[in-house]
């Protein structure tokens, strides 16, 4: 069974298609960066009309039993996240009415300082704040995963001591490997293996080594050496799919409305061998190249999820 | 099993131990009046907290199943409705969003003009609008049941014949037995029934025949008379109990922020036979002195909503 513990496409029926020709089970799908409560609530819409549309390729997935149900229908479950805690305003009690909209990842920052923990891009990490605090054990009673991709180091440890679930780091890679502010310490891997957490190996260019030019080799070699250092039970794939995005999305994702300076920026190249859904087989080759017994290659490619998300999406 | 068709108590674990009292397995609960969407959702955010605090009186209710197995569990199941449909804004995409959130009943207008339809209060009834027509098609669709309560005649009759699925007036008396504007006229009661529609008289004081003097036995010969006129699958009780609230709570109601205006009015007493949940005991005793078979008592008292929750809540 194939998960998928991130992406953000510009969805459409072809990317569904794809992720049934990919025979991927589930996908952790992002709804907001920086949008506020109502704008969010517009695009779990424009998901609810997804889902009426194409109802022989997608659901909506808010258990595991519901990945389960999917595969067994040859569907596709959608689970939604939030990149970012601005759905929840100053709100500890949104938590609650989110999880019951079916958003079951949200990270606590993006990038910047929010009003829970800091992001990776931040000069200085204060950790996460008193609200913070609260918002973690509101999600672990609910059944909400933290997960802390784009937050920084000392606010992803807090998170790691601070929540009473383990959590997930759902699309990065290791800072040793490829050094940007994305990627991860050790310290932080080590710690979020310790305490039952998932990472998810992004594919998105900029968090490799050598950018889109990094191969299926590298990349597979890469997560063998992580598994060294976390366990094989503690990764999975959380592949940043940005497919068919236009640029001025960047910019949203980089600059939201918390700054006027524009981000000129674009989106990298994906690597030749994961450009879609269908990319998961030649990945599934690579992590036999590189070594990993068939078994364990199940488990990277979603059953590791799977077992996270039946400790993570039911209420305490 | 006894359902009330409407309630908008000032909730308190007094009025939710006096529910078990009376054995109320169900109770259609009011969140909105005059609210926005956001403002509603920290409604729901209250009653998540209920639901919290006293999980062995109360639980959400979002199917009739859930009405079953609250009166199994001793428990009495909670089901949202809104008396206006400012929760949706311009946005029928939001009409779904809502059933997510378990909102089962909305009423199109209340007392004046909304976007959906006219109020009973409005000098000129339109009669159901555009937007109207989209919203019933929306509702019937997912599963949350049109409630007229509120509006006004050629509104309502219309909502009858658009809707594709029967629809409620939750809280109302026949207006020929007390003729205030908030009473129904034989002609939509009639309408009502035949397209297999419910009733659910009212025990607020304003739409008694005689007020709050009103005795139970007047009351249960109009429920007899009405039988005559609905048949006696198509009536219930939908008190409009709002035990415990202050007057200002009447002066929203009335006057929302749609006017500069303040109602100055105050809650009128409620008949003394019926000032709260332990009243269900008394007004069985009474539909049987009006003749009603204990079978029919049961009927009215509970299973005739129990079946429209069944036709009414699952989506098309």
């Amino acid at each position: 069974m194939i998960i998928d513990g991130l992406q953000y496409c510009n969805w459409s029926e072809k990317v569904f298609r794809e992720m049934r020709q990919g025979g991927v089970a589930a996908v952790h799908a992002t709804i907001c960066y920086h949008e506020s409560l109502r704008e969010t609530i517009a695009e779990v819409e424009r998901w609810n009309r997804r889902f009426e549309r194409f109802p022989d390729l997608i659901m909506q997935g808010r258990t595991a039993a519901d990945v389960r149900r999917a595969a067994a229908a040859g569907r596709t479950a959608i689970i939604y996240g939030f990149q970012n805690c601005s759905p929840i305003e100053e709100d500890v009690g949104l938590v609650e009415i989110w999880h019951q909209l079916g958003v079951r990842f949200m990270q606590l920052s993006y990038n910047i300082q929010s009003l829970l923990a800091t992001g990776c891009y931040e000069p200085e990490d204060r950790g996460v704040t008193r609200m913070g605090r609260e918002v973690i054990t509101e999600m672990n009673r609910v059944g909400m995963a933290v997960d802390m991709s784009h937050s920084g180091e000392r606010s992803t440890l807090d998170a790691i001591a601070l929540s009473a679930r383990p959590i997930a780091i759902t699309h990065a890679n290791p800072h040793c490997w490829h050094p940007v502010p994305r990627n991860k310490s050790d310290t932080v891997l080590r710690a979020l293996a310790q305490s039952g957490g998932m990472l998810g190996f992004s594919l998105y260019a900029h968090h490799l080594q050598g950018g889109p030019a990094c191969t299926l080799q590298e990349f597979c070699a890469m997560v063998a050496r992580t598994a060294e250092l976390m366990g094989v039970d503690h990764i999975g794939i959380g592949s940043d799919l940005t497919q068919d995005q236009p640029d001025s999305v960047v910019e949203w994702m980089r600059s939201g409305r918390w700054t006027r300076e524009p981000a000129s920026a674009a989106f990298p190249p994906a690597p030749e061998w994961f450009r879609d859904n269908t990319g998961f087989a030649g990945l599934a080759a690579g992590l036999r190249g590189a070594g990993f017994a068939a078994e364990d290659v199940a488990k990277i490619l979603g059953g590791n999820w799977l077992r996270f998300f039946e400790m993570s999406f039911a209420p305490a």
